[in-house]
């Protein structure tokens, strides 16, 4: 990782030998990306996979500096929401880009967040195959999450993300301008995914991030930095474990607990959105690991006490409205992960910064914490 | 290729490396795909994705075979016809795929024709990112051709096959008893593509088709014979480019024209089928390049002789009802391969058996030569 010097953007590379990328992390962006994606592709076509809210922001100035590189831009734009993750806007974005007449060496882009990034990428790895893909995330969930790591798809009636491709991007273009837009909401929400990557391996990110978050929060040097340091561990994960057999699973942090929640309350983001089931799925799988004697409880007060300070929910009972007994959410966490002969995978902890997958970690056990939990 | 030896299946290596896979060819392997599959996949659950015709002869002794090898088999039942290569069925697919609970070390099997095959590599290759996949192609067109090379997909409005993965199967059994239900114009279509490797690179394979292509419609050993050369043969050229960015391109000899005139009859199996799309469109292809001087009309006339000794359509006036207009052909060709200064990349011939990839064929002169050949 370059330090961020002058106007030059911080550069992490990942080196997946011929799918190896560059992640580009700064200001000003977007009016670069003509450039910065002329140098790395053949083609001289492309199509914007975008939504309606993103669009209004930062559709012209991206097109403008495609056109100035001599690359002609066709929008595709969806409606915002986790709901344009599934198959009839995959059909839709499918057959826009193909009128588009987007070859293999064209590009699709993906100007949004994390939605529109996971739609993009399976959108480019299935036209013709395959078309090169660059990612242009706009939220800080997309900038140091779903941009980073080649996972693409849509969901199910059966669960999140189960259908989709292993598809990197040839190029990511995190603009921090693009976060002065978000909402508090939208940021706290990326946020977590932050906090995560300390609290996955890097005990001193995390106690960096309890000292300086107001700082990441205010913009400036340290949000550059934390989403630089986030880009960087995803990227080192991922280099080792690009198709999720083993340690790629650590990046779940949180999430086994969060799927079930956002399952629960059917991905409708007024009520949660994914880095607020994140956090209180962090918080979860701390308490789980106190629990099974792994970590202090301590531990878990401690990232309930950070993710709550900068505004995050760290609870089940903070979700608005009636969430589905302890039964249904188990049903839901046996679909996301497998279970063999009563057992499943989980991230768990010893700690701060010390997660672990466990591959024995029995359904009975989760069932009965999440009953005490959530009684309803 | 080991040649068949009693029972023993005749042997098809594809040497991709950690994709590596083996094409099993002879009669009974439907009976013993159970012990073929569960010694190659560690998982012990499959969906069988097959149409209502197939499964009505091959569904219960497939799942048996799966029961006695300790495999549970979920189907998952299309109707029959090229519409199903669209994005509604492959989402019922997924859907029922992961209803069935497959986990990325169980498998997807395809039990059917080449539609079949093409849906189930992509639903294989896109629930959880990817999970295990055997084909077990039934028709004759499958066993040379589509199940043998790692494309998948469905159409779009904007063409055939424009939306997919590169996904190599983990197994192929290509049961020659099953070509004993097949109707006689289906049989013709699939040897479409067995002629075609003798066009493409081996005259002495052409030349023994001529000579034993009753033996070869009548069963037994010249079939299976017929068979393995032409997975050796696309194997090798996979082997060598499987992505297609060279060399793959010449497995479409005669399919540019072919897919055209399927698109110009709206996939209607009862006027057209692939296969004989693909032998009027090798005909084309040895008359367009006789009409650029590179191959000898005697040469067109000869593959033409073959395909027409065999009952397969020669020409563009065979196929029954209307056809449009040239310009329209010539457009759908524009869309299914790329044009570049009004120039297309097509495969053309010096003579049987000696055809190569055009990269700067003049659209102009392949307008006029539809012109010439339809003048409607």
């Amino acid at each position: 990782m370059n330090a961020a010097a002058g106007s030059a953007p911080t550069k992490v590379h990942v080196p997946l030998g011929e799918r190896a990328y560059d992640i580009l992390i700064g200001p000003g962006l977007i009016a670069g990306a003509g450039r910065e994606i002329a140098a790395r592709l053949k083609g001289r076509k492309a199509a914007i996979v975008t939504d309606e809210n993103v669009a209004a922001h930062y559709l012209a100035p991206l097109t403008e500096s495609l056109a100035e590189a001599g690359i002609a831009a066709t929008p595709v734009i969806l409606p915002p929401g986790e709901k344009t993750k599934s198959f009839e806007p995959l059909m839709r974005a499918c057959n826009e880009v193909l009128a588009a007449r987007i070859e293999r060496n064209d590009a699709v882009i993906a100007l949004g967040g994390g939605v529109i990034g996971d739609l993009a990428g399976f959108v480019a790895g299935i036209v013709r195959r395959g078309v090169r893909f660059v990612q242009i995330p706009t939220s800080l969930l997309a900038q140091v999450d779903s941009s980073v790591g080649g996972k693409t798809g849509i969901n199910s009636r059966h669960g999140k993300n189960l259908i989709g491709v292993f598809n990197q991007p040839d190029l990511v273009l995190a603009d921090s301008d693009t976060l002065k837009t978000l909402s508090p909401r939208e940021f706290r929400a990326g946020y977590a995914e932050v906090a995560k990557y300390g609290l996955i391996d890097q005990p001193d990110f995390f106690a960096w991030l309890e000292a300086n978050w107001q700082d990441v929060f205010a913009g400036g040097e340290a949000r550059i930095r934390a989403i630089a340091t986030s880009c960087q561990a995803k990227a080192d994960v991922v280099v080792e474990d690009e198709r999720e057999m083993g340690r790629r699973a650590l990046l779940n942090l949180g999430h086994t607990f969060g799927h079930a929640l956002e399952a629960a309350t059917a991905y409708d983001s007024s009520r949660l959105v994914h880095g607020e089931a994140v956090a209180i799925g962090m918080v979860l799988a701390h308490d789980f690991s106190a629990r099974m004697n792994l970590a202090s409880p301590d531990d878990a007060r401690r990232v309930e006490r950070h993710l709550r300070a900068v505004g995050l929910p760290v609870s089940m009972n903070e979700i608005p409205g009636q969430l589905p007994g302890a039964g249904q959410l188990m049903d839901a966490i046996a679909q996301d992960k497998k279970v063999k002969d009563g057992k499943l995978t989980f991230i768990l902890t010893r700690g701060i910064g010390q997660s672990f997958i466990a591959n024995d970690v029995p359904e009975s056990e989760v069932l009965n914490f999440l009953k005490e939990k959530h009684p309803g």
